[in-house]
């Protein structure tokens, strides 16, 4: 089995024209790239030249909506195109590199999800992820026949049951099912094929998928969610947990306990890869990278910064002065875990409603790195050997400048340590990751 | 703006590895290609080099159930890569050649339908066409939370209101909406945004899509219902229909009724476009070409010729003898118009269910040309001369070979005659068709 922990694994957050909310108005950032296919194209060859594991899609199906038309129309991440339509053409012209989108469980069904990412697995040959998220927007929830998102619980328990029908589905012809005899005109071995017969709480799927068994058994699962909820859904379901930490301790308190609810769950804790988000300011030297996090703070309009904090922590904070502390907040049925990360390091570091938002506007609550190429290694490191990540979902604020300065300057370093592969191993995202290609639940029976 | 009529349009029809039942068993078949990027490009590009107007995806959400396991395992239509996944990829590596996915209303979300075609539109530049299905088997209806299939007349309701949900929603955007100002912050222009505000019997969706407005306006609209609720549909609403009609008196009614509609409804007939399907068995010679039809002939085993002949009526004729002619049948709630031509032709030419079922599974009830280049080039041109086709879906009864066939033996004599392009004139799909740009809805508000 391939030996996990030597390396670290590195994805590539790509988030319409960048991660930082005043991205797009730098000198060096595409702002018109979110709809061109050869934006993402350049992107794709840069990340697989500098070895990354995979792209990482975010998405969500709706506009995000923050604050009415005075931050709207401020906004980069209203419109792009959509990830997995993208990532079929990002298929063609990559090798190697890992391909992941976001999709609902809330809003999709589990027959649509699991054939449009079995045919992604099938045309990248072995390259698919899907990052499965409950959505939780009303901006979302309206175009589907909703007035509100569903309840966190619900959205959960549906998201579970979405999950197994999908994993169901993707088991439903064995690997050899697909005999093909000329001679005796028999196509498949129907003795090869298995009715999921899936009647529960949320579906009713009978099967089967009108699609081969894939490159690498199940597509890639990673999960988000990091509540109550999120981390038991990933524990037992997911390959690959997409967190957020602020810092070294709670990343490594977050992985550990993970760690122990995925044993809990009789599952393997090294087959399941956490990845941190971090998001990177990479300059030559420190101080031009310092100067890059404070142009790009100028660049966060505070019509924007104020609506993004409100929708992040679920209330209007616009009646506070922006130079005072935050006020006391209850919780709410949105973005629960992230909220509390954010709350808990406004307390430590006594930030400013206007600092909170510059916060927010960089990373939305991930961690941030902002130095010389070989202090972001240095911090990379740190938390790699330290127990924090099993390597990095790296945001650059904005593209293509940022995220090629990164490939270019701290990938050869990281490299150049034995912390990062030089070539690809294997061909297949579950090589890159060190995770085996998945067995049919039928394939000893 | 662009001369109608003066050349015809042609099609690639491509399902699984082949038109015909038995087609993949063929040794110049590609039986294994369902699942191959390589080989879908392959036909793309070999399309694309003769001209054609468009590639056409048919597709279904469930295995294509014809009479139990003995059949199904003869059948090379029950799995294969999901259409809109295949068709991104497929746009990268090809220029001019529209690219059509089936995708059905009645399983499906509009807002996803209008997210994913419009980010193939923008991947493509401008080459996107989708095919609306209702969808009318049991075998689609379980894989979700369904027992059974809608009635008739539900799914043609559900029909009208999706294709105006998806409509309005690639309407969202004005095409200067998008102003991306860098220096004042402004990103888009809300006021050239519209809240698509849907309210109706099966959906409620308020948008705006998170897509940016597209190439084509809207990408271009199929529908292949011909049922009386399917016309009425298409006169309302298509751009192409892709029509069934075995003889030349059929053809044309059905054309003249539809532009009639289309006429009714305040539309320019000439802008709704009707491309029958034609199965095409060409050879080098007409000798040639009758020994390729007998031997697909002898590739249909009576276990799936029989199935399919069932399937398609929406009766179990098992219990009558092959030999002998049909027997009275009532109307079910299945595949309505196509039956009734089945019906009529059986009755017509007096055949019997054996040979009944070998028509099927020829062309499903589509028009079949068999013949040398010229005799099939001569067929074409009578039914485009005489009223009964703006062009035509090409059936290959199998891949690659069968198609490769017809690109090069009969393409070259209808550009001969002046019938068909020799270079693409324009870039987009409503290029080639004759077809305007769609303007928004709020363009001269």
């Amino acid at each position: 089995m391939t030996q996990h922990n030597e390396q670290m694994h590195l994805g590539a957050v790509i988030m319409a024209t960048g991660n930082h909310v005043g991205g797009w108005r730098h000198p060096h950032a595409r702002a018109d790239g979110g709809h061109d296919l050869a934006f993402f194209q350049h992107l794709a060859r840069s990340a697989e030249q500098a070895r990354f594991d995979l792209l990482f899609f975010a998405d969500s199906v709706g506009i995000r909506e923050r604050g009415g038309p005075q931050s709207l129309r401020r906004s980069h991440h209203i419109a792009q195109l959509e990830p997995l339509t993208l990532l079929s053409a990002l298929a063609v012209g990559t090798e190697r590199i890992g391909l992941v989108a976001t999709a609902s469980t809330t809003y999709n069904e589990p027959y649509h999800i699991a054939r449009k990412f079995a045919s992604l697995d099938h045309i990248s040959q072995g390259r698919a992820g899907w990052n499965a998220v409950t959505s939780f927007t009303d901006s979302e929830a309206v175009n589907f026949n909703r007035e509100k998102h569903l309840a966190h619980d619900l959205r959960y328990a549906r998201a579970e049951e979405f999950i197994a029908v999908v994993k169901g589905l993707w088991d439903s012809w064995d690997d050899d099912a697909f005999v093909r005899d000329k001679a005796e005109g028999i196509y498949v071995d129907t003795e090869r094929l298995h009715y999921l017969h899936h009647r529960g709480e949320h579906f009713s799927v009978r099967g089967p998928l009108n699609v081969e068994r894939t490159p690498q058994g199940h597509p890639v699962l990673f999960q988000a969610g990091a509540s109550e909820d999120g981390q038991r859904l990933a524990a037992r379901t997911a390959d690959v947990v997409f967190s957020a930490a602020d810092t070294l301790e709670q990343a490594v308190a977050f992985r550990r306990g993970l760690q122990r609810q995925v044993a809990e769950q009789g599952r393997d804790p090294l087959r399941v890869k956490v990845m941190p988000g971090v998001f990177v300011i990479v300059g030559e030297t420190e101080e031009a990278a310092w100067q890059r996090s404070r142009e790009l703070d100028a660049l966060v309009h505070e019509d924007i910064g104020m609506a993004q904090l409100n929708s992040m922590i679920g209330v209007d904070l616009s009646a506070y002065p922006l130079g005072g502390p935050l006020p006391t907040l209850a919780h709410t049925q949105g973005h629960q875990s992230r909220q509390r990360l954010l709350l808990e390091k406004a307390r430590r570091e006594g930030l400013s409603i206007r600092q909170l938002y510059q916060l927010v506007a960089n990373a939305f609550g991930h961690k941030i790195l902002i130095g010389a190429p070989e202090q972001i290694a240095d911090g990379l490191q740190q938390w790699f050997e330290a127990g924090a990540a099993d390597g990095f979902n790296i945001m650059a604020p904005f593209f293509p400048g940022a995220f090629d300065d990164f490939a270019r300057l701290v990938v050869p370093i990281l490299q150049g340590r034995g912390l990062f592969r030089r070539e690809y191993q294997g061909k297949t995202l579950r090589d890159h990751l060190g995770l085996e290609r998945v067995q049919s639940r039928y394939a000893n029976t």
